[in-house]
């Protein structure tokens, strides 16, 4: 998508193929900054800062980074090391440990001075099948975005929660990637951004790539979804996913319940946009067997923002000691799910919708 | 209820009886400080800036405020501007006009030297109607609390939304009197207080409240409260009202009308406090009929708390120049309402309910 209008990705070759950029996260939307990722260390520290963050973006940036550490030493130890370091950079989703698993397994069989340049190469093209993922899940919920339009309105109205949008992927993102393709073929959109408290992804990130991209948006509080979609004021709601289960419940950044419970109540579409990897087969019921990480509290209590001075400032909110917890996700139960939006195309959220489109045993 | 363990109001007269002092609600939770009202200008200052907030406190700076104006002069033009100029300090709630009115109403057939002495007295008696309406409504919600208490549970889990609290009124609050009454009686709660985006009532005035009183309490970001109440983790709901209609439809802040779905959903028992003067009898379709307040952009964008020098400061949260919308309260229907707990009883969420406890025709 577009940055100051060039087409970007969030993490490219450097032209000599020594490096990798990517854009710095750490500081958006209040500073563009792209940062040098020259050997495993950088990747290593890139992920574990949060410098690039998104499940997708952190396998692509950990598969850079194994390719760079087989440079340094195709056959040693270091490798091995290399692998470990990056697995345990954050404690997240299963596309760090696949993206590693790939590129091991692609170089494996090979001799050790051609692991590195292989290895390389299975880096571009693992971002190259997440752009082309992504670019899927737009195509597939393009016309959905097309039926909700209005006659006689000058926009579909969409809401989304938290930013499942291209800085979390490689390009495109997942649920903003209908959105991306209904704003580039010239269907009128306009999009109501959650903040999405605690971390405020939605306002820092969200509200970043859709403005820099020139598509009409509208950041709004988390609290206010429900009064916007009683007064029909939201055509659909879209939402990405952490993990969704084999019947189609859907774990997803802490409030997207909130919002489905009210899509429903008011007659507003809800869909879940997701790669099918993020599909877990081995569980069925989201509320019992997804554990919801709890973060620190003090991203409730405390929050960053821009200071009048121009500098980045950290401010509290609460009375100082104040106790607070901060789940991190909520899981929203595939009933209120109206259909699921995938790189395979669209389906059902249940059992039956999921095995018959992946063609799987329901 | 309590401030550093001592019995404090939210306006008191001075012990000369030549001025009213009030907490600086400005400053909170960050700093605990009172001014002074000494003349009609200050009463409109103190309300015009926040200073003093929640409908019945500015009913009863408003009416010391007319108290302070007759003993300027008793006769003249002076109390009809001050009438004026008071009214228009904030654009808000039924109670500044009331206040204004009875204490008016009141004075009129006096001889001129008596009006002041006499509205000074009208001004004390409203703050303690007000401190007694509140505990009424503790008294007639205490059982609800006690009726929730679950066999073996520490404590009974509670959540409020935004500040209904005492600080809002004169002593005890709306939502949180039958909360304090409880905590005052020994039976173990805890509350979980919503933040309350995008004023953060709930981090600031909430969470300052109960633990200067004593509440065991826990903040949490607005878009958690679906996830604890799928979790069994909350036993009720209880918040206030801006207005409520009469059949029980009740507008209040942004964001209420998401928990009233959870709690339905979730089958947790959802309660709207209020003093009977918060219903407006001549409106039934709250949807329909309320309109609703759409306040700065700005307080979506940007946020004020404590930075770590010491001094209050505000930080961007989005890009600079995004355009957001502030709508500030929204309205939850009576259907979501489980039951109305008022200074005259609890009643149904329902134009009879209403009508047979306020003895008016349905």
């Amino acid at each position: 998508m577009k940055i100051e209008g060039r087409s970007t990705r969030t993490i490219w070759p450097t032209p000599d193929g020594a490096a990798v950029e990517v854009i710095d996260q750490t500081v958006l939307p209040h500073r563009y900054a792209t940062r040098r990722i020259a050997n495993v260390g950088d990747a290593i520290a890139a992920i574990a800062t949060m410098i690039v963050r998104g499940a997708p973006l952190i396998g692509a940036t950990a598969a850079y980074g194994l390719a760079l550490a087989l440079r340094e030493d195709g056959d040693a130890a270091r490798p091995d090391r290399a692998y470990g370091h990056l697995l345990r950079a954050r404690p997240t989703a299963v596309n760090l440990r696949n993206a590693l698993d790939d590129v091991s397994a692609h170089v494996a069989g090979l001799a050790p001075e051609r692991r590195a340049d292989a290895a390389w190469a299975r880096a571009a093209a693992i971002c190259d099948e997440d752009v082309a993922a992504c670019k899927r899940i737009g195509e597939a919920g393009l016309p959905l975005i097309e039926a909700a339009r209005r006659p006689g309105a000058k926009a579909v109205n969409i809401l989304t929660h938290c930013n499942a949008g291209w800085l979390a992927t490689v390009d495109w993102g997942t649920a903003t990637a209908p959105i991306y393709m209904a704003h580039d073929r010239g269907v009128p959109v306009h999009v109501f951004v959650d903040e999405t408290r605690p971390r405020n992804q939605g306002a820092a990130l969200t509200a970043y790539e859709l403005g820099q991209h020139g598509v009409p948006h509208t950041l709004i509080a988390d609290n206010a979804g429900g009064h916007l979609m009683q007064r029909g004021e939201i055509d659909l709601c879209i939402v990405g996913a952490d993990r969704v289960t084999s019947r189609g419940d859907a774990a997803n950044k802490i409030g997207t319940y909130l919002k489905a419970l009210a899509a429903r109540a008011n007659g507003v579409p809800f869909y879940v946009a997701l790669p099918q990897t993020t599909i877990d087969w081995t569980i069925s019921d989201g509320l019992r067997d997804i554990e919801i990480e709890e973060r620190d509290p003090a991203e409730v209590t405390h929050i960053s923002g821009l200071g009048e001075n121009g500098d980045v400032a950290r401010v509290a909110l609460a009375p100082l000691g104040s106790r607070a917890r901060n789940p991190a996700f909520d899981v929203t139960p595939a009933e209120l799910v109206t259909a699921l939006i995938t790189d395979g195309g669209v389906c059902p959220a249940s059992a039956a919708g999921l095995a018959a489109l992946f063609k799987r045993a329901a």
